[in-house]
């Protein structure tokens, strides 16, 4: 080894689903919406000012934090932005996290969790799910340096509600809460109405599920100003233009559009609903989602199986390796076109296993 | 203070140059290149399908990098990108700085190198420009954790020749050498050439200068494939979507417009050469540049005294605090319009001085 190789930081990488380029593929793993963004989206698009991209954007994004502060009834200094939730999420970890206590996080949630803990170098201890795969409030209360929680969770697609949410940040007011809502709209209760009370809170969420917008790169948190405001000095501390011109454009525009935004949610979760009950009578034990994915398993089946076979006929779904969901596939709602071909692929596997 | 704010992370943010939006105003204070993106940019925009913005990017940006590995020559791996090249040059701080010794860097250079440090966490020592601002290559010859030299540097324009880069990374062969060229393409000898021979170099280039996309957010590395690697392992830990769709597109279409390129730079740099004359007629002391902007003191007038009658003019250039360099400007070479609209503005300025 080089000398100059002992100083590279070691990492464990997290591994993102794979992006498969064929045209005719069906593409249900790694949750994106199967809907297009809103009309407002391809306006703001078509009637940008290409010259002006000669110049730095805002730094502080201040038209799309406008936009979202006033979407969401928050006031100046309550909304930071990133490039996707993922990057607001890492910023909010190396912002907060620097205790010498471990922070929690259940031990099936978002595998980025102990990636950023690891490259950060924050100590954490995962808290198990219980055997039904439900997050239990009261194990979050003892000590530690931060908590974040999914809500609902990923890969397990399950929801707590906001009561629970609550109990979680009461027994943690001396350290901050994160609760990651990238999957709320498609159902959860969101912890946002708390923000009032527990000034140790903060919410984040994605453009990359409800709406339609993961090519862009566009995440937000919202909390109280003294959190936004270590965020963004922070975030000052590492890139001051995070957000292209384009991506704050876009971003603003899609929250014009409340009403197709509305729409496409209904469409998908009317889809998950019935994919559900057509996944059930196919042998498969599937949890109630609030997310925009099922998590299932077959009665019979071994899930990698399954994986190998779906894959082979271009349909991508998920399958994660770690030991207690290792029997799991997660499986992205598409329209309800591409649910019915996943469907009718797996007649054909089931058919040929048995 | 809340129990909650003690884990904080306290950092002291880098401040970038104002944004200001009035129409009329004269923007020579964040070294943005005056000329729009070339026209295969517009066309790229113009023809992008909005409605795949639903879908992630590909998290390797993989069209971008490999175009740039053909610009540049290089082979398969040797290319990263991020979101501007404060992003790459941060995420190279945090993969390769690990070392417990100071790294170095000039004491008058990219403000943001200390605070990239600060933030995480690296020990560093600033090595003094000698008496006419020039980086010393000597200087550079003992122990330390890393060397990071913006070259041609900044603010003071100025640049090294290839054989003095060679001496800095000749010397000190058993950490990694970064250099910044985010001004390269003005007039500066590269070191890319270098990168054959040294495999602890690692070159940092922008598309905000001289690719007129400083509101797209492009940047890039290039060094050999267990670097590149390196950095691509932390970035999967921190996002594994840095790069939207759309600044992948633009990207590579930038690429494509040799000719423009070119005679956009020589505009550049025939109005930074004959600024550089009217300044000096105007009794500034003014450096050689190899930039897109010039540094300069005027022999009588205080630069604090000026910067604030310009930015009264609505003509906004740069000024720093620090006690080096407190009694410099640095101005962006704009259009030839844009530096008459300076020349006629400074000979009032001085005029009203005596």
């Amino acid at each position: 080894m080089n000398l100059w190789e002992q100083n590279i930081r070691k990492v464990v990488p997290y591994v993102p689903g794979e992006q498969p380029q064929q045209e005719d593929r069906i593409k249900l793993n790694t949750n994106e919406n199967p809907y297009p963004p809103s009309p407002s989206v391809y306006q703001a698009h078509q009637s940008a000012d290409v010259g002006s991209f000669a110049l730095y954007p805002d730094p502080s994004a201040g038209e799309l934090v406008k936009k979202l502060e006033g979407y969401y009834g928050l006031e100046d200094g309550q909304v930071f932005v990133g490039v996707g939730s993922d990057d607001v999420l890492s910023l909010a970890f190396l912002t907060f996290f620097n205790s010498e206590k471990p922070i929690l996080f259940p031990d099936v949630t978002y595998s980025f969790y102990p990636v950023w803990a690891d490259v950060y170098r924050i100590p954490y201890e995962c808290v198990p799910l219980d055997d039904s795969f439900h997050i239990c409030p009261e194990d979050y209360a003892r000590p530690n340096g931060g908590v974040v929680i999914a809500n609902p969770n990923a890969p397990t697609s399950m929801g707590l509600k906001r009561k629970e949410v609550e109990e979680i940040i009461r027994s943690n007011q001396d350290v901050i809460v994160i609760i990651d809502e990238a999957y709320i709209d498609f159902g959860g209760e969101t912890a946002l109405p708390l923000l009032k009370e527990y000034e140790n809170l903060l919410v984040v969420r994605t453009y990359s599920k409800s709406r339609s917008l993961a090519g862009m790169r566009i995440g937000f948190a919202m909390g109280n100003k003294r959190l936004i405001q270590a965020m963004n000095d922070v975030k000052e501390s590492i890139n001051s233009y995070t957000m292209s011109q384009e991506a704050i454009r876009v971003g603003v525009a899609a929250i014009d559009d409340e009403e197709v935004f509305q729409q496409n949610l209904k469409k998908v979760i009317r889809t998950r609903e019935r994919s559900k009950e057509e996944l059930e009578k196919r042998g498969f034990i599937v949890f109630d989602s609030q997310t925009n994915f099922l998590f299932a398993r077959h009665s019979q089946i071994p899930a990698e199986k399954l994986f190998d076979a779906l894959r082979e006929r271009r349909i991508y779904v998920r399958h994660f390796g770690s030991e207690r969901i290792h029997n799991y596939l997660r499986i992205t709602i598409g329209t309800d076109e591409q649910m019915d071909i996943l469907f009718r692929a797996l007649d054909e596997e089931i058919k040929n296993f048995y």
